[in-house]
């Protein structure tokens, strides 16, 4: 394609709307524009991208059986009642009525419809397994849409649905999907990990997120380096400590830690390190007040402290409440003669002499005890994993990550087919639930993932199945023998299978340069005068920086090669 | 693809909801499932056939140089109120707020939004022309929805927007996709006829329709043979009759035709021919009532009175204006004596001696002449084209046909453009408005053409370079040997590049056959034990029903021959 005739609008200068890598540079190398917030126009690059990505997930849906079809975007109410989302879901379900009053939502997802349609087309286990997909633009109204296509509200999903006569072959199913998602985002060239996850919103037994391992990414992941085990941090298991400390214990006496209210601060004051202290942490879980105890150099994880409590959310007390519980501004709590509820994590069960806020201003106690001082109601995992925890599968220790999520697998269960009767006749002849699994991908949001793991300070480096184009052939001087070796490679470069973006405006060498190093196609091909006089092109590998000077005969050999190197 | 693997619920009845054979036809073929009014699931054999559609309209829209990109289906109202549509688009543009309370639309079209993006984008002459298209998902909230995928709420479309810097790039930008929409109803195998059209509520000056021709279509069209003039009937032009009646006149008489008042009730009883009498219309535009004469052979054309009025509609009188105008029942009504404004087609200003109404109930005059009984205020073009009337081009008689609109293109000039302030500098330097021009095809609406085009009473005939597949692969008996052969045959025609539905269900082959021809896929292949002892098995033409046997070593070249035979 030759760029003169192709909308490819480069920016010299960071948009100010972009707060991430991959936002900034899809609207610097011109690939998308903001059309209102979190609603975007692909540009032809920021298109052709997508397509990569969704074809070579057609492709690995097809491979596993999966079959393709397309659901609508508008969703009738009364399907969403059944299962009680029209209610449940909060305002990112954007509700809107038509011309005759009916109520309708734009699909988030589409566990509703296609749940629908099974329940009226499939009727006998022989029919089964079935696993139905689209990839389909959805629509979710979130408050804050933010980072491009990493958090939009209109974006474009793969969804898939899979139904089974039972448990066995539910897993099955999910596992197949599993298998495919791995290849996916393999084939995209990511580098990923497939984490153990919450299941959320959308409900169900057992979940994986795949996530791309980027430092940019919002999510934590912790897996052990022989991959054996990995989860993201809400989930990430902690077990209990083998060993407790074997110190007689010392009696409890006060300090005083004037103005000290940070585990820094008080350990430092008090010359013991931070594995020494137990903080405690006063949460309001809807109406009620717990302290939770935590190692001093541990982070407490409220998901699941949450989910010990069997509640929604939970929110640290206000300063106002810690005063009124402990008698003492925040930063001077402690579990000695406190009346609440006191939960404790593993970690603190082995701990003796230890330092705790004294519920007195400016005041801790040192060598704290458990049992002698104070009593906790239960211990558990309350903490988040971190670098150098033991595995919970006992398989080394654990390494920390920042990734980003672009697919997850749920394990449903019967969830929508018991609420909506999707039933099927079993072999003998008696009707039973579906058991479901739903599988999604977000699109362009892979394609984003891809630019935070795959970007240097010049722009975007494509891995090279879902680059926009393989090649950039950028002509820089204007004589016509220029022109026409351009011309000529441009011909024999397409009938060799490469796709190449052929810059041919009247620009700068250096406009041309920094435009296909933005653009961030994996090689570039440098036509000019010199290299010509020479018998030679030059070929700029993006990623390395490498550069080679090639015979134009032999230029579509010395690219194959260095594809296969690259792959 | 195997048929035990994908969902194909066909189904043996006619469906009530279908009003007309494609409709129907998906219904019964599996191709669709109603999800709403107007809003359907594609389900994968109909999802099949729509990529089908959308591929050979993107090559086609690519090689005529436009550009692929993808615009949001969400839609600020904030670009629609800079049109003035927001206000001006009727109940058809679904209104809706988000959570901020903000308004938008689900884009029924997009001149709005690539208007937009144009003007902030493209500033140079020398960056014209360009053409900008999408195959995407539209909503339009139709009052009745109906005909399945012919008139839907939820649909796909592919539209175009070219813009240039002059009247006459404007005109090569639209000729260039005139002649693409050629390409591409060509390609999609359908007999078709571009006719001049209305440009309704788009705008612009010239407008062409593509209507696949279909004798269940909706639209009338009427060309010439030779096929120089075609236009839907509501635009086609009428020329003036050449020739007056030279017969000298008679004196005016009223005759009684009791309880007669339609013109074939009238002229049988004064057994005078239907052309020798003009009928009286009455008709209400805005407040004001007119009357429309019209020979008794002819139709009133009421988009070209509306025209020629200035106004957007009219309508006809009620009987109790007529009752008060003529002083008489509908039926009687005549110029003769009639106090409002009187219209008439052309062809009645050559006319003598002629049966008017008498505005008497249960009389008509004969022999009235004109300006000697009445004045006509104003002679026009007001009825519409009928077979065999000369073509207003001079090259010879129109034929009058059904059709169904599958494109439109528009040459819209300023009409956005300036409302939207979007200009470009021309090779002055000059700021000019965009001269812009807008291009649609209806994806799903041509697979339905396709379908009224060609079926019989059996099912579908697909044309094959839309079919949801080539070949119907039938095995018609259990046995191993046609077990064996069936799946050697499969292997071989996909690897010869055939798409091949293998129905591998335990079914009679009476059930097999019925759902081949109801899917319609082009060729079928059946193979049996019977056939299989005689070393062929047997091709179907689905189209004439020829059969042919073949052994299974030829069958790819036979049916490579019956394609090219086809095509």
């Amino acid at each position: 394609m030759r760029t003169s005739q192709t909308l490819i609008p480069t920016l010299r200068e960071d948009p100010g709307e972009a707060e991430t890598v991959s936002h900034r540079l899809m609207l610097r190398a011109g690939l998308i524009r903001k059309v209102a917030a979190g609603i975007y126009t692909y540009l032809p690059l920021g298109l052709r991208i997508i397509r990569k990505v969704e074809q070579i997930i057609r492709e690995e849906m097809n491979r596993a059986g999966a079959q393709e079809l397309l659901m609508p975007i508008a969703s009738p109410a009364e399907l969403w009642k059944e299962t009680g989302r029209w209610d449940y879901y909060g305002k990112e379900l954007l509700r809107f009525k038509d011309r005759h009053e009916r109520d309708f939502c734009l699909g988030p997802t589409h566990e509703e419809v296609i749940t629908d349609l099974f329940r009226r087309e499939v009727r006998s286990y022989r029919q089964l397994p079935v696993n139905f997909y689209q990839i389909q633009t959805k629509f979710r109204d979130e408050i804050r849409p933010r980072f491009g296509l990493m958090r939009g509200r209109e974006f474009i999903m793969k969804d898939a649905y899979s139904f089974d006569v039972d448990e066995a072959g539910a897993k099955l199913s999910y596992q197949k999907m599993y298998d495919a998602y791995t290849r996916i985002f393999t084939r995209c060239g990511l580098t990923f990990r497939a984490v153990e996850a919450d299941t959320g919103l959308i409900g169900g037994d057992v979940s994986h997120e795949f996530m791309v391992l980027a430092e940019t990414g919002e999510a934590t992941v912790v897996y052990t380096d022989k991959g054996a085990y990995a989860a993201n941090l809400e989930r990430a298991e902690v077990p209990p400590p083998a060993d407790a400390d074997p110190s007689p214990l010392r009696p409890l006496a006060p300090a005083a830690t004037p103005q000290r209210r940070t585990v820094d601060e008080v350990t430092a004051f008090l010359k013991v390190s931070p594995r020494q202290l137990v903080k405690t942490l006063l949460y309001t879980a809807e109406k009620d007040t717990v302290a939770v105890l935590i190692r001093g150099d541990h982070e407490v994880n409220e998901v699941k402290v949450a989910r010990l409590l069997g509640v929604n959310e939970i929110q640290l007390a206000t300063p106002e409440k810690v005063k009124e519980l402990t008698g003492a501004p925040p930063g001077f709590a402690g579990p000695v003669g406190l009346k609440v509820r006191i939960l404790a994590d593993h970690a603190v069960k082995g701990m003796k002499n230890f330092v705790v806020g004294a519920n007195q201003p400016d005041t801790h106690y040192v060598d704290a005890n458990l049992d002698r001082d104070f009593s906790v109601d239960r211990f558990a995992d309350l903490r988040n994993a971190q670098a150098g925890d033991p595995s919970p599968r006992g398989d080394g220790a654990l390494v920390v990550a920042k990734g980003i999520e672009v697919g997850q697998v749920f394990l449903l269960g019967t969830k929508y087919s018991q609420k909506m009767n999707a039933t099927i006749l079993d072999d003998q002849g008696k009707e039973r639930l579906a058991i479901m699994g739903c599988y999604g991908i977000g699109v362009g949001r892979t394609a984003a993932a891809a630019i935070e793991q795959n970007h240097d300070e010049r722009g975007i480096i494509w891995p090279y199945p879902i680059a926009p184009f393989h090649l950039h052939l950028l002509p820089v001087s204007q004589s016509e023998k220029t022109a026409q070796a351009t011309a000529a490679l441009y011909d024999a470069l397409q009938a060799a299978g490469f796709e190449v973006l052929w810059d041919d405006r009247e620009e700068r060498a250096g406009v041309k340069f920094n435009d296909a190093d933005l653009i961030g196609a994996p090689f570039q091909v440098v036509v000019g005068d010199k290299g010509l006089a020479d018998g030679v092109v030059e070929i700029k590998v993006r990623r390395t920086g490498a550069k080679s000077r090639v015979a134009p005969a032999e230029i579509v050999n010395h690219l194959r090669a260095l594809v296969s190197a690259s792959a």
